[in-house]
């Protein structure tokens, strides 16, 4: 089969490799209904994220059960499942709590950008669905996978609570879908910032009541002159950078939450300024398999369209052009399309 | 009247300052039952955080309102009363939301170390108890005005819940009334991390049921052994120190709470780790006037004693010997009392 391989920045090839295989008893392989590009795969494909060695891309995934391991129960060959980013076992202490993506048995999954893909721990894993989705519902349940759990994530550590402000940080998929994510919750007002029409737009449609445009300094002041003067109740933190934390941790009023869910690159956090701000800070890799169960119900009962974030879809063997497009900010999510496989 | 104040390091002076007067319509003056000596009182007697100036020290008070500006509706000439040592209007959307520390016209109290004292905003700042306490309610009465009342923040920042898992870095006086704090909020178990042996027993006595008197590396392992190999559920900061902090973060579960309160000085968080490590972050300075009504209920109906602290009790005009003490930890917590004032 052909999949997507980064060898370097700004080097993704759509090339022959190997099949997945079931290579432990707990594994599944599943036929990749659709899968897309991710921000965080940007970090390595623009060289900010080093990378060693030729490595298969993409990380979200749906798609039918293909083949399982002998010890897998829970799912079986022909259903639809949709699984995080990180396989857990979803049984030890830190699974139980609900932080599956500290499982202590997680395993990256990687190498969704093909037409198969090998997950490990599928019983932890894969959430099936109770019928085979219609073609319609496949963009949004592709999102569960990660960027709108990510989303959900943010907001849910963030405490959007009924009636809350909320500001948001980030106008990327993540940040549109933490704005969907915050009016599902009952967020009475929420604050996009953001400066491109095409996100503005999305952001509205999506919950957004506000836009504020500024940045920095200025942003922060107008996030302030929105909120009595004192910052929001909950914002979300969907970048990674020094900036975006900074401009966070300024919008967030005293005793208000941030839910950051930008991968942190070479951002440091000055003890004291934090401890003056007295925000409450919560973060980490989304523990997506806490949430499938309710999300992909919200999806199936058309309560949510996170798969509206994708405006560019492509064949999967134009992978590369997809990356472009999200690098170039011309697109804000790529879906990728595996040609139909033989039986 | 004289009192202490502190020239540089290891320089405190019992000496003359200026009698305390109404200067605003909002203050009140109190002549002082006890004070105290704060374990943040030794970061500018140790030199580590600078005072440019002559400095009247103490922010931890209670005593008998001697006299209140023509403003002040809600204390009167002869009540008890305890103040936080931020004086706060209790009024602006801060406040409201019980981050009085953070009060959008905060200003902090000091020169508590002597018989009278100048408390700004007395109406949002002072809590009159119903009657005058007796002598021996005094000390338990005083850790209200900061060092129980910041105790209890940490735990409650830490989410401590009934049958919580609880580990409290820092066996200083915060730290010791963390653990006394968490018991009384339901904790099942609550580990200290100390190796003073009298500081130990009374971690033993407010409700510890376990010590762990290694640091670092060893320290976290030895946590993890105590709690299922993944870390407490909440754990209490009550350091301020890069290294305290480490260990707060890496005695975490994933999903884990700190609550942190000491006022940290050159410690700088990594992102990336920081976001890996899944932990809830929430801290700051103690925002002592909304426990103050629940507190002084708790000391008057003898349900907790935090006074026990008190390990040293001088003559205020002995005040340099407290510093002393707590300097080369011979005393946990020093207790101040004034000279009896002529009425």
């Amino acid at each position: 089969m052909q999949g997507a391989v980064l060898y370097g920045p700004r080097d993704v090839r759509f090339e022959e490799r190997e099949f997945p295989k079931i290579m432990k008893p707990t594994d599944a392989v599943i036929r990749i209904s659709s899968a897309c590009v991710c921000g965080s795969d940007l970090w390595p494909y623009r060289g900010i994220a080093e990378i060693t060695q030729p490595t298969p891309m993409g990380h979200e995934y749906c798609g039918i059960v293909e083949e399982v391991g002998k010890a897998v129960k829970s799912v079986k060959q022909g259903q639809f499942v949709i699984g995080s980013f990180f396989a857990s076992d979803n049984t030890c202490p830190t699974c139980q709590i609900g932080y599956q993506s500290s499982c202590q048995h997680r395993e990256l999954v990687g190498g969704a950008q093909a037409p198969f893909l090998r997950v490990p721990l599928a019983d932890g894993t894969l959430v099936a669905t109770s019928e085979i989705p219609s073609e319609g519902l496949i963009p949004s349940l592709l999102t569960l996978s990660d960027v709108m759990g990510t989303g959900w994530f943010a907001a849910d550590a963030a405490n959007v609570k009924p009636g809350s402000t909320v500001a948001v940080v980030g106008d990327g998929a993540v940040g549109l879908l933490g704005v969907l994510s915050a009016k599902k919750m009952g967020a009475e007002r929420i604050i996009a910032m953001s400066r491109h029409p095409s996100r503005q737009k999305l952001a509205r449609e999506f919950g957004a009541t506000d836009i504020v445009s500024e940045r920095g300094e200025e942003g922060i002041a107008r996030i302030k002159e929105l909120t009595k003067g004192i910052g929001a109740d909950s914002v979300l933190e969907c970048v990674g950078t020094q900036q975006s934390m900074t401009q966070a941790i300024n919008c967030t009023r005293p005793g208000g939450y941030i839910g950051y869910v930008g991968v942190p690159h070479g951002v440091s956090l000055d003890g004291e300024q934090l401890f003056f701000s007295h925000v409450h800070l919560h973060g980490g890799p989304a523990p997506v398999r806490r949430y499938l169960p309710e999300l992909i119900q919200l999806v199936l009962n058309d309560k949510v369209n996170p798969g509206k974030v994708f405006d560019l879809t492509l064949p999967l063997e134009q992978v590369a052009e997809g990356y472009r497009a999200m690098d170039e900010r011309r697109a804000i999510k790529a879906l990728l399309r595996p040609a139909e496989q033989p039986d």
